[in-house]
């Protein structure tokens, strides 16, 4: 076992050496140096990367790093919430989030049509805009084809999108599909039940999708999953895992907390009971706000992975 | 306002009582109260009633009481994940779970066939006989037609079952509609997706559920929320009534914090900004384990409503 | 192992009937009732109890309930900090503390001269009438004697006050010593500089007090804590008895969770590693807002004691 | 107010360009890049900063960074637990603390020795070895004089130790106060008794402590707080300073949260209300664990300190 070091700052500290520094200071600063140094294996191995996130985490900054991260293929196949579908959608046609405020008059908010995420703000007009673009694209979509299951269907809008920060591009572009078992639960599902009004033959076929994420990977295929945040997203990949023999990594990042028995808050050690993450898997757990935590331990396993030419 | 009262216990209190007393004593307490407070006035005004609530909750014992809840008229919109509804069926069926241990080997849990929810233990014994129960529940409904909205499959399952603990038997029976967007994220999505490879045709339609929750209820009735935990479940009540007009009362209940911008985490402040629920409306946030917050504030809204008539 | 329960609601519930029905529920309740239960068994086997809790908690109306419980004879030892001292000596002059909100502007506050602890206030006013207070009492101590210890300083400002709804009251009257380490670590500690520029020659003896809380109890005696939130109360009741050879009862209630190696979030299990809590002890750690969390465990315990007839 | 901008991976990135990038991703980036920049005002203002921590970052890698902190002029005055403290002497004589693990058999642990803080571990014999140490250094300053405040005997140990990596060596040789209220809540605590026992006369005066920390700065002087961690250290420092007028600058980084009205969990807000700080003060509270966000915070203030030679 490692002894605790003291932590000593060094003029222009990169960000790899950094993590290599709280890796011996204690506590979650641990469980971030082995999550990075799971991330790279997982890399190095060759094993399929599912990659899971929520909604508000697409609201933030983060979702140009997961464009990044699918584009230089850090990530096989994605799971996540449809929320965060709609805002990449936003964005890519030029909306802008903005940086607000946790503590503010939330009716003034309202009142102005500004809607809160934490500490951002989205205007009632991305949401307007979102629904102008949305509408002909289920067009296009239906005149090819009746029934779509969900990530066929997320992988011709990402072909109709043009912008290199979107996770729905980068998808498509890179084959990476997007899994998202909730389709309907926003502002995405209400366009979706407008346009099954004018055309009720219009089936999104969630069951046909369940078929495409098991068989997006399989039992013999070495498996590992970063999830960051919890809910369906992050069921749904260790899930559909679980049932190709579970995954032999496991990176969770995430503030949930286990005690109320909830599935995210439920740790990597927990899964192991299921089969969803392998008895004898490399498995890390990193409480904190993924907006900290997510970058650094990323970055790290990036920087060891260009040096050693295993991306470019 | 009030001051704060000095908490006295008396022998052979009530919960009543006791609910009474902590709203005076400060913290949660005070929340607890005024949640317990804004679900009496939910009743007597006759609102439409949304209860949402995590499979874990299921997992509990407090799957009962949510049973007795629908039966009593204490719900009117179940919102819900699909692994609470898998083990609300295989309790109906006679399966008992566990109360074990949060601090235990997994491995040997694993091996033993059980598996961890916090410190609940399920069988995998269960979620074979769920297997047995299941598939013949789908042949009969293939039977009456190819296309299932998720809440009408729900019902009719219902209708098979014969538990009065049973939150799927009430909701039937009560006309109390069941809405699970995500249906295909656990056991239940596999059942759906072989019975799909044997049948085709067989669709289960997300989009026409969406447009059942949205005409659950009117932009001109009345609504109230009661959501514990957070997820899909707690985002697709608020999210239906959003676009009626937001809900009149809402109470939160989770463990789940806002500082991360989380769904789960968001407060019934940070709903106002978005019109999820009213800015005139009554709210209350309680953080804490619903195992424990959630029947103390129910119980105290049922002894009185029960003592004014309005429930019998 | 027991079964998981289903929860079902009978008119006129009482707390006790509560608690046992959550006990089966799962999660935190499980927890809880466990709690309740080593209160009973520390209560009948004549253990001596170390009750510690946090100053916000004397500013809540657990204060009463502290009193009342020391006068009960449920705590042998109070270890806590000075804040809440300070508070029970206001609320003993007839102070009253106000119930108002999280979310309020904190600066109007500040202009009214209102100071915020969660959601209850404290007006300047309640700080001035305790200097006025206050200072007598010192006087009256430093004709007894100069250097005090602080436990013994306590007790006589307790035979000074009152009131039985008052901490410092009920634990003179009934020989029950409070401990406070950080004695100096509020208002009551400018007062006492105050005293020691007029009488230099006053000394507060800490390392004295240490000898009393090690003396307050034996390596052969058996041993119970019940701690509420963290800090140096927690450590202080816990650390005193590690010397003794250990906790033989641990109840533990917190919001504080382990993950970053604090103290006030390190559990019942990792205080065995230390010898704090012996490794055979019975212990329960309940995560929640003790608001909640501790009148409920704690009303169940008494019920029980009293219709036994171990309380009066 | 700033647009949420896309975050994107640069080959060889710096910590200061990662924090930079994090501060216009939201939810915790944000308030983390607030941190940094009121770090960076306040020195560069020249106001005076109080450093606050808990024991457990002590046991930590922190330590060192602490000490070279000091060593550099980024703090003027110190608060903390006396845990740390004896800490940093057995790491000054050469103990090793361990990087383990949060899931362990803590009982195992005991039975080899072995104390658990989080996923760290601290051997017996480096208590031992810290007895061995503090009783001569008791010796020497009791032959000084008979009442030491706390400071002022903190002062000469350090004077006593020869490490650059110690916080007390270097507060020394800094001239930067150390306060410590609850001295006695240890093991140092202990020692203090058993040298009490033989010399009746040696008092640690922590009231006139409390007139030295105080003084330690004025009304006038620009004052600001750096809180890691809650508790007594935390709450030391900012009511220290309401009594000179309050904070001009306030970082809190932590875990804890505000809803059960814990000093702990009290957000600077909160503060406000108090005049702890100031109602125009600058202010940020970032959650998450210390050993990830502080480093990060501080070496971004440290690289913009250093580049525009604000310090060495």
């Amino acid at each position: 076992m490692d002894n605790v070091n003291d932590f000593k700052w060094e003029y222009r500290m990169k960000v790899n050496e950094l993590v290599e520094k709280i890796g011996k200071v204690g506590f979650q600063g641990v469980e971030l140096e082995k999550a990075s140094n799971i991330i790279i294996k997982m890399k190095k191995e060759g094993v399929k990367i599912f990659l899971t996130f929520t909604s508000n985490m697409v609201t933030s900054g983060l979702r140009g790093f997961f464009a990044q991260l699918i584009n230089i293929k850090m990530a096989d196949v994605i799971v996540t919430t449809v929320g965060g579908l709609e805002e990449d959608i936003m964005k890519a046609i030029g909306e802008k989030f903005i940086i607000g405020d946790f503590n503010i008059d939330d009716i003034e908010l309202y009142e102005k049509g500004v809607n809160r995420v934490g500490n951002l703000f989205i205007k009632n007009e991305s949401y307007a805009k979102f629904e102008d673009m949305i509408m002909p694209m289920l067009e296009k979509l239906y005149d090819k084809k009746k029934r779509w299951p969900v990530s066929e269907l997320l992988k011709e809008i990402g072909l109709m999108i043009d912008d290199e920060n979107s996770i729905l591009f980068q998808a498509a572009k890179n084959n990476v599909p997007i899994f998202c078992p909730a389709i309907t639960d926003g502002s995405f599902g209400f366009h979706l039940f407008m346009f099954q009004q004018k055309h009720p033959d219009f089936v999104v076929d969630v069951v046909k999708d369940f078929a495409n994420i098991l068989f997006s990977t399989s039992h013999d295929e070495r498996k590992g999953v970063i999830s960051l945040g919890g809910g369906v997203s992050k069921h749904h990949a260790i899930f559909s895992c679980l049932l190709n023999g579970g995954m032999n990594y496991a990176v969770y990042m995430t503030t949930a907390r286990h005690f109320s028995g909830s599935m995210s808050g439920a740790t990597t050690k927990e899964a192991k009971s299921w089969g969803k993450v392998k008895d004898d898997a490399d498995e890390a757990t990193v409480i904190g706000d993924v907006s900290i935590t997510f970058p650094i331990a990323m970055i790290k396993a990036l920087e060891t992975l260009k040096k050693e030419g295993v991306i470019e």
